[in-house]
């Protein structure tokens, strides 16, 4: 079968086919046929070189495709079923812990950007009802991510305030949720026309961060000086600052991304005086895909796809994502 | 001022129009000419003497109208504001204990049934936007139960599976928060042109309970045997052995009504093996009410009103109410 | 290697001993020397024929010895090393569902009255430090029940009132970590002498219940009126009428056995104007064992041993538990 | 009456005494002899200037005295009560607001360098039972800040590790609070004299941090590479990163002072990597503070007072803790 692999990791332009022998299952195991993967940030730190990995490693955290083939022991899955990948396959349930974070696809063991993969049936979920294998892609890491820090740390409530940022697959993603949820949305970006889409897809607020860069005094402005319940902070350090001062008093920033920097000036002062929790996020588990899938079917939730590459247009699809131009999830279909 | 009164408690046809002296606000009060109230399961236990208040006693729980005159001292309100009851003076917030679940109106203290009261600030919320009197009353006893039981004991987040019984208010805004939240709800009636009325509502899931007289079986069903992760149980003793069979295993059951009973045969040893969870909801606090109100305006909930009736016409209301026929609140528009 | 089966289930009288095969390891299993074992109530039903099981069962969830060979892929534990059984094996983590609860050791599967086991390395934790075989054979189901009720469901405080019910196992060990939480214990049981020893423990109110039938009164007297915070409830529906009159308002009622009943009345009414919770509790996940053995650790909590039997004293053992005159635990050394 | 007023602000030298008059209770409020005080950082920032207040303020958060008159509505306290101020009067229950978080006293409001004051009854608490005024005054913020971080938010179990930074009244009730709920701790200190009396409150592991600078891998080690449930942090940005160190993988961070620093380079990386979360904590509520008092009275805490002065002496006082030469609570007899 094809596949991709790092031939030198770390080097994008490196990314090479190459051709590795289908394995079939053993008992606990299925084999799938991968349909398609989704780009992460995750993903483009491995394969431009922030995350070193093995050599020959075949990259990307995301699959989602058919099942061919299922080991004697395997109950859950039948020949023919549409799965998913997860992002940690061995964080089956319950509170993360450095065990359970170990095996991570496209990292530290393969990945998706392969035809097939043999792999323990624990490895993947049933995908939603209706969606088809780019799709369901979007879902293992970004979508899980929004999903977790909504519905599992802020645990938010129909009529609460949450403000996301900037436009990629994480951010959309939180912003579909919190709305299924009942919640409030604001939303920023820096353009007027994606703040546009966000608005065609829920946002009740708006707010250009380049033309305002103070974006965090114009949300709280926007809840009437009360603040926002939840921020889903995807920067880090860099808008860690303006976050804080959007946030309610007791507010939830969940703290998803490094997109904005590894560590920087953080005003702790003022984190204490809001009596407000920044909490690390990153991914989740099989359980919370499960409960992630049943949302996305009860509210008919369809991920926002931004476009598609081949398998053999990866380094394209890369680049396209380096440039920040999208809006919501880069698929590869293969 | 009008007002009604107990002339004999427990009574209903004793339900006499008096005349009542309105009263200035001191400092920290605020004056409002009630212009509706609406009937709950309360309201009738207390004009039909199952609870048994003093003699004169106004009843009624719910009160909505607009601000007349403000004390000194008080700056959440103005002259003008349409405001919104508290069932719960007492309880501003927090853990509910005994002093603060005291002072109930229409109840231990004169209720609504009446044109003009006074009142601390305390006792009132403001209504939601856009709201008329009538609609605002309906949200003080049954709205703020069903808030209570699905957002703060539950918890639920979308996905989730509830499951809601009869027509009653609580029942049907439990329906609407319930899908406000993106859960999928599963609804009984005994009609099935009430069903029809519950799935224009947002049901997803329809159980004729006279057809179907196991319809806890039929609930586990419908959730390919998983069994729904909350019921909101208006029932009481009659119900729960269906509730039980009706719920998954660590499911949550809240207790909002004693209608069918107020003892019975429970059979503890199911709700053993289910892990699952009966929580007792009594109301909620004047917190718990703002909340709510900020997902009624963000969510654009209308509340269900069977039927509307004069002051005068309480006792009619009441019978009403008795012949179990309506569908959501009955009002009086005062 | 020796054991003990069920010729005939559903009869004391036919716990036979029986010679099985010890089996070596499989890459995920370890192989253990059982050293001890402890009774249950479960385990009584089983052997009492209260709850059938397959004809020649291994009966007994509880074990624990030494471990004396071990699969290649086992990396937890080492030859030599003392563990502990999980009462589920397949629930490791996370919430409960059907799935995990399968597969219960001297029920669904054989069980630890047996010189050997051989089973996945999963189904075993490590044994508290210092601990002997028969200490450590008390946890598995009795310890772990207290532990989750106490620690998961009603996550007590230092400061909140604690009662328990009578001198089984459960109740001794929810006493301990009670004491070890910092909360105040209420115990109660029917004899003077069995009071000492539970003050002895540490519990700071003490109530003959022979002597004061409406001993949910007597709690309530013993907190100035205001309720205990959480019941820990072995009787079911025979005693949960005199616990809800003993909770405080919004407390919690943990349900963890059915000794008085598999069904009965229970006042609604009461449950509900309390607003207080009544949730079934049946052991815990492997997470939780591993949770209370650091707790155990840490505060040096010593399990009470009411007797030990060998092996082929087994029906004596049932005996001595029907009899219910023991205090703690009663144990199987083998 | 005698008391000390802030005759410039921001000024320690021109602490002046000054006399006030007293007044009589309206009925609402209570007359209290105040008897003690406490010194907290905050404290410390208003008489230094870093926290402006109006001119003339009586400086000081903590109050503990006898009840001398209540108003004719007070039915909680009776002449010759015990009682403790509250930090946050207008925080009576539930989450904190704006609202909730005006009015403290020493702040914005005259606080308890003085003989006499006249407040709501809402702004006192009863006293601990056996405890003498300067006890009592020790509650207040320092003892009532390390309660909210370890019980309200952690919400630490038997067996969980905190970590506690140093000798100050927050860090010593953290150390002695975390005990009574069956938590392992490991504390810090620069000198080995107060490790040693750490030790003799308790704590389990000892790291000199002045000897080892790196103390975050230390705790590390001292959990075997596990980490830390929670650390209570009380130095902000200064000794953040340390803390991310030592936390485990979903562990707690309570940031509770700000005394390295108001703001600084935080690692964002490492705390999304640990999934950890880091909490702003302001002292707590009324509520909370009455659960404090029951916990305090049921493990016998006494908490440890460095060393007392007279109200004359108050800026000796100040001296003494800017010295930070202190172990524990530093007190103002009046």
């Amino acid at each position: 079968m094809r596949a991709i692999k790092l031939a030198k990791p770390g080097s994008l332009q490196k990314l090479a086919p190459a051709e590795v022998e289908a394995r079939p299952p053993n008992p606990a195991e299925i084999q799938v046929r991968i349909e398609a993967s989704s780009l992460n940030y995750h993903d483009y730190a491995v394969v431009s070189g922030m995350i070193p990995v093995d050599d020959g490693r075949i990259p990307m955290s995301d699959g989602a495709g058919t099942v061919t083939a299922v080991g004697e022991g395997v109950t859950e899955f039948a020949v023919g079923d549409a799965v998913l990948s997860c992002f940690f396959p061995n964080w089956q349930d319950g509170a993360p812990d450095h065990r359970k974070l170990l095996g991570v696809p496209g990292d530290q063991a393969d990945g998706f950007a392969a035809e097939t993969v043999t792999l323990p049936a624990s490895a993947f979920t049933r995908a939603p009802k209706g969606y088809g294998p780019a799709q369901s892609a979007t879902l293992t890491c970004a979508a899980l991510t929004a999903w977790r820090a909504l519905m599992v740390e802020a645990r938010v409530k129909p009529g609460d305030v949450v403000l996301t940022l900037g436009t990629g697959g994480v951010s959309v993603f939180a912003l579909q949720f919190a709305k299924a949820a009942g919640c409030r949305v604001i939303s920023t970006s820096s353009s007027d026309e994606k703040l546009d889409s966000l608005k065609a897809l829920g946002a009740d607020g708006l707010i250009n961060y380049r033309q305002i860069p103070d974006w965090g005094s114009r949300a709280l402005e926007l809840t009437d000086g009360r603040g926002v319940d939840v921020v889903v902070e995807i920067g880090g350090a860099g808008t860690l600052p303006q976050s804080i001062t959007a946030v309610r008093l007791g507010g939830h920033i969940s703290l998803i991304g490094v997109l904005a920097g590894f560590a920087g000036e953080v005003p702790t002062a003022a984190l204490l005086g809001k009596n407000a929790a920044v909490k690390g996020i990153f991914v989740g588990s099989r359980a919370q895909q499960l409960d992630m899938i049943a949302a996305i079917e009860t509210n008919a939730i369809e991920p926002v796809i931004d476009s598609s590459f081949p398998l053999e247009g990866i380094a394209d699809a890369f680049r396209h994502q380096a440039s920040q131009r999208h809006f919501g999830k880069i698929c590869l279909e293969i």
